[in-house]
């Protein structure tokens, strides 16, 4: 037997709204070792002491040296400040989260937004691989989003752009939770779809939506993916009613970026072409002549690991750890 | 006397959907000669040989060596094919407008979209200078636009972006002119402006608006505006609901690219803080934490000439020109 060589890897951690990934990732993006947990509960002293931990558990069960971490965190970060200045669902809020880990690690951190790490992993190694212009679109219980531009990551000014989830596409519609109205992500999300699968089982009272909300399961966006994909036409109709629906933020998307794609990633695309070949139709017929027909709308490449392969390539990436 | 020296310049020559205008401009972005013509009625070739006359007009009135023509067209250009794809009020598109210039003029020539081309005079001389990230928003008939991201122009894939005119801000609302569902123009442009303004005529009969539809006047958007400075409650009142439409799009900009300007010029800017304000308070208000507090909406440097100016700066960018 020859003795394995020792590769060089990163850690990646996504920090999501409801569970925290951890994986060692060596350089070609294989995802040797994961360590997960929920996020749900705890103050910001007691996330960090459990998420150095877990980073600590992965780096000992490294097969080589450890060159960085990378995080890639549900929230708005401000470049200026180096705090986290906005999270839905995490306790971080004002936590200035990327010298605290520094500290604790004693490794390179790097730290981004979790739309922006899929980004630049679909981007550099994934669906958008070459792309000068691409929009990355991560749909789940929100919508969160990263972007390239003239062949470069775009992040904003003070690093918190791509919000995509929070475009206002219904100017008199439903109050955001971030306290905006008529959010896309209210509209197009995964979320959306276990709305429009209850509105379904309501309207539908043969299908097997409504026999499983009769039977007291809850009718959510995965649960109506899997009906969906089984041949239940009511499950079918609200995926295509959410899929058109974030057609028509795609469409914005096309005429503001003239991107050669749209990859969509998250926990929606479970639902494949059933989401994505009604977004296409409107985006061909509505998008601006030239903008429509030059956009491809892709699912991502990276699947169950994305969050955390997104973090690795951040990690990659950073100048130090090179 | 001491003889003038003969400066370089170049022509900037706007092409709206209702009037040409070609200046005569210098390095210091002075505007030294102008010709104006109306731009509509006319085909293809009629309207290339009366702008190949007025520019030749412009080359002979110019005090210096011309070096270059830059042109900013009221539609969407494709740099892969060289033509112009869209172009809602000029015949002119599947034209190689480029290159069909180029020959007649026999100087270097550039074109760009009119909104690429304020953004650019905006970024590099005006109201947008040293800015990283910025967006420009053009307000009259429609809503034409400009990006500056990571201290670069944004143009997208095949040079046919920053259409924030044809945002999805009402996704059942009115049919575009394009084709498209509930586009921001419709809602936030100086044409949105004379339609409020003829509502508020019929809700308010005792109001300047009222009274000037009683004697036949067309309630324009200038109309709404002029009687908006004098005071006039109900014209105060249509320029602040288009405001705060033009506010609730500013919320997508500024959750999407984090910019540290929105900067507002075409001809609706006549209305100043009337229609600005309403704005600001609504970004304040519904974008992002950390993303409304950290943009700033501000009116266009350039007035009446900055479709000449903007048009001018790109020729004086080109490199051939240099």
């Amino acid at each position: 037997m020859v003795a394995a060589v020792a590769a060089n890897c990163v850690i990646g951690v996504d920090i999501g709204g409801t569970k925290m990934a951890v994986g060692v990732v060596d350089e070609s993006l294989g995802v040797l070792h994961r360590i997960q947990q929920a996020s749900d509960g705890e103050d910001a002293t007691e996330l960090l002491d459990r998420l150095t931990a877990m980073v600590d558990e992965a780096i000992e069960a490294a097969p080589g040296e450890v060159l960085g971490v990378g995080f890639g965190v549900a929230g708005i970060l401000d470049a200026k400040t180096g705090m986290i200045a906005a999270s839905p669902h995490l306790p971080l809020v004002g936590v200035p989260f990327e010298a605290l880990m520094g500290e604790r690690l004693g490794v390179p951190v790097a730290v981004d937004n979790d739309g922006n790490t899929s980004m630049l992993a679909e981007w550099l190694h994934g669906a958008a691989k070459g792309a000068s212009d691409a929009v990355m679109l991560t749909v789940g219980t929100g919508i969160g989003g990263g972007i390239v531009a003239n062949g470069e990551l775009v992040r904003g000014s003070s690093g918190g752009g791509a919000e995509f989830g929070h475009m206002v596409v219904d100017q008199d519609g439903e109050r955001c939770s971030c306290g905006g109205v008529g959010h896309y992500e209210w509209y197009a999300s995964g979320d959306a779809i276990g709305r429009a699968g209850q509105l379904a089982a309501v309207e539908h009272p043969d299908s097997a939506l409504a026999e499983a909300a009769a039977a007291g399961r809850e009718i959510t966006g995965s649960l109506v993916t899997e009906f969906g994909h089984d041949g239940d036409a009511a499950s079918v109709e609200a995926i295509v009613k959410v899929g058109q629906r974030l057609g028509q933020g795609m469409v914005s998307i096309a005429n503001i970026f003239n991107p050669q794609l749209i990859v969509v990633g998250g926990g929606a695309i479970a639902a494949g072409d059933l989401l994505l070949d009604p977004a296409r139709e409107i985006v061909e017929r509505e998008a601006l002549a030239s903008l429509g027909t030059n956009v491809s709308v892709v699912p991502a490449q990276f699947g169950a690991d994305a969050g955390v392969i997104g973090a690795a390539v951040l990690a990659l990436e950073q100048p130090a750890a090179a």
